[in-house]
């Protein structure tokens, strides 16, 4: 049986995971996380691909690409999390079940932080478990497509 | 050696899960999502208690009484996410890290609802995914207990 | 035939009606008030009954209560109009047609009096005509009951 | 002994009732609803008028016209409720006591519906009963000029 | 030498000034205080007309009619000062100097009366002194039209 | 065949076109643009007809009449844009497809003028082409009527 | 028979005018208006006295001096219009009838020109007849104190 | 002669004092903090008494309680402050003189802590002074019911 | 004589076109939508060039281009609308005639889609009418180059 | 040993005291204040100095003067409250600790008099209760300089 | 040739540098900077003078001073620069360029501090470099009074 | 001893200066700006590198790319200004001291250009010295790297 396509997308910024203020966003770069994330995926038979881009344009674009070929999106906007509206127009377009993820508690930030525009085209949100957020939504992608719980 | 114990707390009209509006908030009861926890806490080595209360005093003195007593707390507010600064306190008095949740992506609702008082002092919030939404939270207090990824 | 049974309901600080601001309010008392209310409720044929507390929970576990067994309710949140969206989900859950009433005209007093957050899952609202609201209330449900003008 | 005078006003579109949006507002026209407040009128010993205008100016003619003449007004002031302080000031001018009714619950439509710059200066308001929140009025302008209950 | 002609327009409710709440407005009626003008309209060589309606289109054309004909205008557009951009459009569109009239200070009312949508195409504001107000416009439109102190 | 009828209201002040600050609208009159539609009216096989009026009751009442009568709905509601929730609600019963024409750009003007309440319950809104605002709203509602390229 | 005596008061910048935007505020010094101020006053029967500063704190104390000396209070406020809450309770505190004189109207100027935190505790306000305002404000104050028209 | 009773009203959270974030609240318990009252209550002659709760209702029906019976009362009502219409209506209707308390001073908090529903129905307000405000809410009720200076 | 140039943008999304919800945006792709344009546009003796992305920046490099080489820009700046100032900065910047296009009418969708940006430096705005709308917007670039209805 | 010394500072117009508005702010005189306050300051062992001005520059040079001098100041900034953010500065800089009184409870009067720009670089606000909030300053002051409470 | 002459205002607390909080305005005192000041003024070839005062009325004296004497102004208002129209009036009045400079990078402090009302009427505004703000304003003067750059 | 490098990016626009609106902007080109900057930073010993884009993502990438490399930014954001919260982030994960220019003064300009969301992370900001402002940005982080005033 083939298996289901999963695509990460990483917004701006994230490139620098890592790098950046470490105390706010753990010390594992993007390359850690696509790691430990690909193991899991294969633990739960997903196939998963990544794409981190600072272009609002380029982001859009593969979601787009991800149409018809994609079972479920994680995401992480970054700082588009807040104004694009283009990219929530984008998730909205192709209907394949997104998650947004944020690895920082987006709620005890700046007031700007904690609105998003792109919560309301997604299923759910998970924000704050730095890292270990993605993995939680590859969990609730598996949970969505095989809905072990609901069917019991 | 003695398990880490976990309190899940659920808030008004919580009870009434199943037979209030199923569109939007699944068709199990709050019984059986205490019952696949129980399961999956075992699984994870937890000792997990449950409270529900539709009295805003009666969250805030089961919280009180965690403190010292539980290493983790799973909170449904309910309606009090959206006002009561007073469970808010609560949670930042007795220092136990608490994961928020909500079975509904509480983003694509009400304006009003998609403000949170209490996600502030929480370490993270996980929107959207039915009852599957308390698992993850489970693996989230989990992960940060264990910190198997972070020291990895 | 079996009588339509109905739920008065009141909230806080109505227990103190002619003793509190006489003014605004009235002089008559709750009990008062109830006794005409229930000589009304047998004109037309309704078995009525009284709940007042001033515990937010409490008013929220006898709207559960009343699930499948009222078929209607007459309620007067008093303050908790402004700010329980606790209460408005309960009234929504059990899907009881609701009519909110206030004895003062909360549309000529403080700024955050006007704004009612049960008021959108009611049925209708009825405000101003002090204890006689209650009775139109009463009215209200027993139209919306029987549908006497919609079927004429 | 003389019958009082009440004065029924309704205001913009209202003459389109049973041809508008009938989802909203019921199937009856205004013409119907006349008739059986006619009817109830006369059981309370009232003498009914009724004008309906599109004119907001023509609205203010009559609450004019009412001065000296009627001791209660019913109004239904359609979208004028949201904007006329003219209208209010007419009210407030002649001083009869005054009921504002609303077919639909105007706390479940468009936010902007939810204001009412008339009921500060209006006894009280009846909103959501459909064609029965006038008889509901009348009702209450019987109650206020015998004071049946307050005088008990 | 032709007389120049001025124009007094009263909106809505202004017609039963003397009758409505004297304690705001004074206990002078509209025809009280149009003699009293007309008397100092005579003083300063003016030739004065009088116009009043609770109508905001009929005060519209009323405005369009004195284009080319009148001097000056003086306006107490009553309520429609808070909402009627119609009127205040109408003003601009035909260029005679126009002063807004208040008898009440309005500054000290209600918060939605302090704000005036006609004053900025208005040459001034006179606001608070009664019926004597319109006598103060009078002579703010005499001074413009002759300029005794600019020339001076 | 009978030819589809179109109606062209014209709100507040347009009356004065070509009179009026001409560096904003223009320098045609409103007979003029009146004229031109009537021309294009028959190219397009259309009957047309014009109503032009400062008052909102009137302009509501002729709305009403338009009701089963004509197939499309041309308005300028002039400054009742902004606040005529009665205009809104007529053109809402009546359900005949109506298009907002503003000979200005209107939001590239005062801050007030950026909001429509009326274009919420049109087809769709036409704004800054002066004159030929008009002829294209009739192009529009033709496109709307004959589908050609729908259906193409 | 002693003369009334009369203050008028000058706030910042006020000293500068014949000097600052002439487009905005005429070409008059305000050494002018005092003078023809003074030659008013002596027709009326006044004493006048003149004060200009552009400290908040003088202007207060002068307020205070005119406590029991002076009949009537003219103040052109400057900028402290907008914010002086200071110079507000210091007007209220002497219980001296004030006029609030502007220059310009402010009215169609800057957003933030157009709120007066001391209108409300002056008798009115005149706004936008350059320095033939102050004239007016001279003619308010006599007609407060003699009452010709009211007494007629 | 009979001493006055004073009732000491504690929200919630406060039981938790001395064990919450001491570095706001100091680290003096809420036992602690009643002994030092009682023993200056003895020094006033008053009669103490103390009750803590962490639900709205049970605040209420304290307040309802001490009708009567209670010349005075302090209350610092915790996060209740911020929200609870019900216990400020509660204080209004029992007309008891009030002292609202807080330990913090709320206003270099977070922005939602610095308004208090509370505080337009109680005497006055003392915030900042960690244990001690309560002594000084003490004497400032001696005084008011003894008027030692007012009187002086 | 040389065609003049038309340039037809389309912004993020709008490569989905007919893909997307049909049912807001009707079932023509943007390939169809160019035929019909560029059939149009010979009519009109127009050269006509297409140009989508998802990229703000290269929307603006577009415009950039356009710079002395069109004469006229059709723009559907999709969710830019909303908050490119970017783009409505790149429109002033060229000079050239403009034209807003939205296929759906986006003053009856969301709150935040009522807001454009980019309208206040187009000549105008066309909204509402799908895939003619940008007929619409090419007949209005006509009449703006030829001018022959204000010729006339 | 040296006595601490106490600066109490008063604002705009409470030079006024016992003239102004004495239903708000009581019958007592500035002067009685600073007489009792000197009383008490004795029985505390305090040096006691005061000032008073209606010019917030003074008020700023008297607190920077204090700097190094006095150990704590009481302030009534009067109006000053509201907007003084240079008073609010100048506290801060000098970093000695001080108590904002009021005479009336700030909190059920105007809206713009609940928010104080100056109490976040307080140590507390004490208002409501008259002449003897001065005295509660000072008593707060004391145990501030000396912990009597907190050493216990 | 004459030097021209650059006035340099400092407002309320800036006596205080050095002095107050170090961290955030740096240890360098006023006079300090005036020093450094002075010798850049001499290599640019400037008479420069002085003035700090705490009070608005004072800064706006020696702003009208300025009048026809300097040929430049530097202002750092302090905390006037969030309120004082005044000062704002002032600046606008003489028309001399003038530069605002501030400490701190007003815009990663509070709220409040980020809107400055007097840097609409300056030519410039330099934020954020501590001391040699005051240097860079003096260089940005000497080039717009001898526009080297710009005629180059 | 090596240069210090800086690095000046320009943002959305900014390549069209010298064509676009030059009243506002100046007529200087980007590129006589950047000739200007160069010969300047040789006089301070800078290396100095240029980019401009219209791409909020390209911006980013070179941010990220003068991550060790660069010692100074000077940037003019252009539109972004107003709402690239990822070049924000961008900037602030970077840590290196960067200058934020705007060429008009962005506070006399539309209300929307006076908010910067880049300002905060900032050293700081300056606006209105057109070309100039890049000079002043120069001499600031020379300034910055070698204190001269700051350690003198």
């Amino acid at each position: 049986m083939k298996k289901a396509k999963i695509l990460v997308l990483n917004g701006p910024n994230l490139n620098l995971l890592g790098i950046r203020d470490t105390k706010l966003y753990g010390q594992k770069t993007l390359e850690y996380i696509n790691n430990i994330l690909k193991r899991e995926a294969e633990n739960l038979n997903f196939e998963i691909s990544f794409f981190q881009s600072n272009c609002e344009g380029q982001i859009i674009d593969k979601i787009h690409e991800a149409y018809g070929v994609y079972r479920g999106i994680i995401i992480n906007p970054g700082a588009y999390t807040h104004y694009s509206i283009a990219i929530r127009d984008a998730i909205a377009s192709v209907e394949i079940p997104t998650v947004e993820v944020h690895l920082s508690n987006i709620y005890n930030r700046e007031e700007f932080r904690t609105k998003s525009v792109i919560a309301p085209v997604c299923v759910g949100q998970i924000s704050g478990f730095k890292e270990y957020g993605y993995i939680l939504a590859l969990f609730a992608l598996h949970e969505m497509l095989n809905r072990r719980y609901e069917n019991e």
